[in-house]
């Protein structure tokens, strides 16, 4: 089954977590390859690192925000870096070690370029039937759509930075 | 903060659990009150059931869907269990022993006349501003949405049920 949380609003890469959750619970074995995300520690890096024990791994590929806030780094190291997190999801597909694999981001690394579209279709439209993907972040493309199982769009209606406020810890990351 | 997830699609109830990772991995202590779904076992549950040293509680005031299914219950029922939850949310956002009060499905619970909105407004909108609270459920009514913070509507633009799959362990309880 193919999952896509795409769209502009906050939800995305929460509701992933909440799935990897329920599919943790249900004895099910979860990778999440963060495609864009940097290397500073969230809230959930933080609750995994607690619960050793858990079946749920964490990679980090990306390299922090491409061209914005103070991304110093040339574009071909976030291509490079995104080709890897593909690498490796080709090989988590394959193998026996994940029920789940949460492709983070993936949407968005897309959308930048750091990835090609057919390239990631080809690695996830011959996914062994059992196995649960999750595509997150916005402007997912129509290819990845098109083969999807179930697609939300996350709406923002309403959003507090629009309001000025700061991103709160436990709460945006 | 109020945050609010609405709207027909998948992904509301888990992205309130995926902001309750996050929470707990910055220390923060949560409470989930379910204001529908009934007494069966999730996979959110038997996740937090392995780990009780979490500092996540799941209360399930719901007694099953209204109307609907094999629903016997009468409808008075319905109304005292959801009105049990929320004295339980009335008393968790006053006291100390919660960051976090996620009232899932709550939208449903009134937009079912379980509850009165006007009864939930009153308790929700002088909650101590350093606590987070999370409402779900489609169809929020639109004076809840005029005091929330932040809201996104999770919109259905693909669903397998359309397709006629099962509901799958794991992957929607």
């Amino acid at each position: 089954m193919i999952t896509i949380f795409t769209g502009n609003g906050k939800g995305k890469t929460t509701a992933a977590l909440g799935q990897a959750i329920r599919a943790l619970g249900q004895n099910k074995k979860v990778l999440m390859i963060e495609f864009i995300k940097g290397d500073w520690i969230s809230g959930e890096d933080k609750f995994f690192q607690k619960f050793k024990n858990v079946n749920f791994k964490i990679i980090k590929t990306g390299r922090g925000f491409v061209k914005i806030l103070n991304d110093h780094l040339p574009f071909s190291a976030h291509q490079k870096a995104a080709q890897k997190g593909l690498t490796l999801a080709q090989k988590a597909i394959k193998s026996k070690k994940y029920d789940l694999i949460i492709l983070d981001e993936i949407n968005v690394a897309v959308a930048l370029k750091l990835l090609k579209k057919e390239e990631v279709l080809k690695i996830i439209k011959n996914y062994p039937k059992e196995k649960e993907i999750i595509l997150t972040g916005r402007n997912a493309p129509k290819s990845f759509m098109k083969i999807a199982d179930l697609i939300t769009e996350m709406k923002e209606i309403k959003h507090p930075f629009l309001k000025g406020k700061k991103a709160q810890a436990g709460q945006e990351f």
